[in-house]
């Protein structure tokens, strides 16, 4: 059985210019998340610059990409609820609400994988809890509470 | 009277990499954090590829200046709790424990404006208020716990 596909190789087009997630951002992180039997997914490679304090990734990417793999699994998940197949039609679009992170210990910079599980779905909101890990140590988790956008508010971008 | 220094000019070198903040990491945001009247100041000009849906700043980024505002608030903070004068010696040095950030409105492409207030001050712990703004339109708030790195934990590193 293959691999699901990324939920931002399915972002309509005119949403897919995220610095974050976006597959047409060419100086973007280009994150990719899937469906994974648990949850979600999304494996990073921090660069050499991505320094904190020297050895460790800076807790603002640690930030952003939590930001984006939740943003990613909310649509992941509101297909699932919607009994849709990731990849085999367009995806929904999430903006995040709220973002916290619990920083519980220095991430080093390595690469790190997320792991995403739906925590509340109701409507238009997805609430997704992450962790976040390295050699399969958790360093960092993630709470994030996400709002679709409207499919009449997509189209109207660049 | 003259501006404030930065704080993030006064910190150790070995701690001045971080690619939020330091002034030794060359491709980093490199964000100036100073000291005004009712609290801090950072302000910061997105770059035109930092962009969430198009014309609006991407959220991991207001996470990121967030965070590291905090951390340079925090540091001036606790210098003024302990009588210092920021600039007249290196900087003690904080790292995040926990962010929130409520994203209210998007938040243009376009310059922002970060306000600090302290919270809470405790031993090593400082809980620092942020309202990230553009245009004086507040779009996004932040809350951070950041804690100070032990004296004899710095010129441990690279």
């Amino acid at each position: 059985m293959g691999e699901s596909p990324a939920i931002q190789d399915t972002y309509p087009d005119d949403v897919a210019h995220c610095y974050g997630c976006g597959r047409l951002n060419d100086l973007g992180h280009q994150i990719k998340t899937r469906l994974v039997r648990d949850g979600t997914r999304t494996e990073f490679i921090p660069e050499p610059f991505h320094t904190a304090i020297p050895g460790y990734t800076y807790g603002g990417l640690v930030a952003s990409i939590i930001d984006c793999h939740s943003t990613g699994s909310a649509a992941i998940f509101s297909m699932q609820r919607d009994g849709k197949v990731v990849g085999s039609e367009l995806s929904p679009r999430f903006v995040t609400a709220r973002l916290e992170v619990d920083y519980l210990l220095p991430t080093p910079l390595s690469p790190v994988v997320l792991s995403g599980r739906l925590v509340e779905i109701k409507g238009r909101k997805v609430i997704v809890e992450t962790d976040l890990s390295v050699d399969g140590t958790v360093t960092a988790k993630g709470l994030a509470v996400l709002v679709e956008i409207p499919q009449d508010r997509l189209g109207a971008g660049a």
